[in-house]
């Protein structure tokens, strides 16, 4: 026989059992069923791009090109894994001039970056965007913010969807006199929700920003109310700040059109948001009940990447990311049972091979996920192997039963045991799919 | 303004967008409800591996290894992307010991070769395995191919299903005297089907086999009948060969199994399929008003290979790999709309925003696919739009039709206009996601 070889998994990459394929599989099918809902279609881009694509100006910058998966064909092309979706998303929108506006589409699927491993990260994980290119409309906002709601609605996750627009974080800036190293007071700013007011000002002082501009920051954000009432207050401070102004009257169009569509959202002026790239609301979403701290979902508007990446045209777009891997990670920690299968009933022929064969056609053809024991095993072990997955029903046929026209059906979990037709089983048994 | 960037592809990979991801996503999909349906659940593996874990003995082979997509990481470590899927199901079998067994996977996921480019051949491919590891049972191939033949039924494609058994062809090398280069002889027999009965013997000619063995062998190939008496007929040479004895006696308890599940298939002595490690029957899929030749699944059983791949036990596997590809291509050819949308209705309002947002949120709860004009334009633009697009049914709403309490649904297609309650639009309009 050969060497012992001992089969591994390359560093910060993973295999995903049934115990965690099932779960994750069926969350991103409820995000499609809604992405869907909503009139957004699916795009899927190639695993592979080239370098030239992935590291053009505009595109996700020098810091996330350090982190990038060389790699290397046959033909000596420079080519590289994708490491977000935004990009691919924008090659397609330059490569296909004439598709139809607003182009609203989903994309999920994996990304690879080459950093540091932590505490959930890994160098594959999944990413799932939806955008829409092509409309300068709040409604655009509002609908992806729908989306969000109704996703965690579904899966029973309490949210706080909370909203800020750049133009508006600019006018505050404008409004405090401070009109060089904005990004940086902005970054500083982003801090409050996480660290207190005491940390921005802090920060903002060793970062060289004079009193009088902060003061003029703090005063700002540290206005409370409603949302109607904090827009009042900041515009009556916004009188010469153009963008401002412009910013509370794009918040006042998104309020309006998120309470047409039941959303309920939460203004924060000190969310920030890393990327530059930004350029009217930007929005993240919390999951309240939840040990994972990381945001279950981002985004907002940025109407000038696509045009400035591709060189040509405007292409307004808006979209939000949602963390994949944060909401399993906070899905986990409310799971009370553990399936390592899909299989909803396990049927056990005790000398009635033929019958049971049948059985299981007729099982599986009322709807139920039946598997039928392939190992010509004893009860015990058939038993043993229904638990071990967390089958949750076996069906025996046994000569007697086969008599009667019956099949005894056993919950595994109760232990209960019941005699029934074939055909009133799917009746009987609970699905076991939720989330 | 930047100079004129032009965004392109990688070569021998794709963008899929809307009209192509869609009918993909949509057969993915019904692969996935029938695999559940038997009892599979999903595994997922990452796209990168190791390529000790890629080149190991018994995984791949050196042919394949020259088509490999290297990656780098930045801790110097050699990796690849994976080429097929069942390597990684081996490996995970290797490092989960203790799953229980039968172990019933299904796997769809995209695989990278650094091959030549042809028509209909990409770099970058999506494969969809399932395979069942734990098991000798012929039921266990029966299960198979009765999802091969649900799957085709679902999407209305007539198929042949082609089943022979290695260890039968075996017996037929064995009963024509040839005991060296009997891979050889195999692939020579293979080409049967396609080229006709000279070929073969011309081939096994030049490559050296005396005449005798040849015309041994092609009295085989030649038995004509239904699938019991070609195993009858056979089974009356197969005197001392054992080999073919195990092989027929195989080939009863599956064509007994497959009538029990209601799968027709057709036996044939020539089917080989080119992989070395098969060990038992083996299956192929063809389309057969089609104009797609590459067969549209294929597989068999591999009893020794895994144990071999990872050098401990006794692993017993049979499965089957769809060519999702060639199935794509030929259901192309029968489409007759193009789709470029999932969604179904537009609403447009006419000086009604408001009311047609909260349309919009009805159609959708009704379970349509809802988009709203999110780019206030006129009737005739919105009109243009649905049509690019191919959104079959538009919804307008205007002051007249909101007296009313009623909505204006217009079928793009026939052109027909009908005036109908929101709650009615439902039922009005046909769901227009048909394979």
């Amino acid at each position: 026989m050969t060497e012992k070889f001992e089969p591994i998994n390359a560093k910060g990459v993973r295999d995903f059992l049934p115990e965690e394929a099932i779960p994750r599989k069926r969350i991103i099918e409820t995000l499609k069923a809604i992405f869907e809902k909503y009139g957004y279609s699916p795009l899927e881009t190639p695993a592979i791009e080239r370098i030239d694509v992935l590291s053009a100006k505009f595109a996700g910058g020098s810091e996330i090109m350090k982190e990038i998966f060389k790699v290397e064909d046959q033909g000596g092309r420079e080519l590289a894994l994708r490491y977000d979706l935004t990009v691919p998303m924008a090659k397609v929108v330059g490569m296909n001039p004439n598709l139809p506006k607003p182009f609203k589409r989903y994309q999920i699927q994996p990304v690879w970056r080459d950093g540091p491993i932590k505490l959930g990260r890994y160098r594959e994980f999944m990413q799932c965007d939806v955008d829409v290119v092509g409309t300068k409309s709040m409604l655009a906002e509002a609908e992806i913010l729908a989306i969000v709601a109704e996703f965690f609605a579904k899966i029973s996750m309490d949210i706080t969807i909370r909203v800020n627009n750049r133009k508006l974080m600019n006018g505050i800036l404008d409004y405090a006199g401070i009109k060089e190293n904005k990004m940086d007071a902005i970054l500083s700013i982003d801090k409050l929700e996480k660290f207190g007011i005491d940390v921005v000002k802090k920060e903002m002082e060793q970062k060289g920003f004079d009193d009088k501009a902060i003061d003029a920051v703090l005063k700002i954000l540290e206005i409370k109310g409603n949302n109607l009432e904090m827009l009042e207050k900041t515009e009556k401070l916004m009188k010469n700040e153009a963008d401002g102004k412009e910013g509370i009257k794009e918040l006042r169009e998104l309020l309006e059109y998120c309470e047409l569509m039941n959303v309920a959202i939460k203004l924060d002026f000190s969310l920030a948001r890393g990327l530059e790239y930004y350029t009217g609301p930007v929005f993240e979403v919390f999951m309240n009940n939840s040990k994972v701290t990381s945001s279950a979902a981002g985004g907002g508007r940025y109407d000038k990447m696509i045009g400035m990446f591709i060189g040509r045209g405007e292409y307004p777009a808006t979209g939000i990311s949602f963390g994949i891997e944060p909401i399993f990670e906070a899905l986990k920690e409310r799971k009370k049972t553990t399936m390592k299968t899909v299989t909803e009933a396990l049927v056990i022929p005790i000398g009635t091979l033929k019958e049971a064969i049948k059985l299981a056609n007729e099982l599986r053809a009322s709807g139920i996920r039946t598997e039928i024991d392939l190992l010509e095993r004893g009860i015990s072990s058939n038993l043993n192997y229904a638990n071990s997955l967390g089958i949750p029903y076996v069906v025996f046929l046994g000569k007697k039963e086969l008599a009667e026209k019956k099949v005894k059906l056993r919950d595994m979990k109760s232990g209960k045991e019941t005699l029934l037709a074939a055909s009133d089983v799917k009746k009987a048994i609970v699905s076991h799919h939720t989330l």
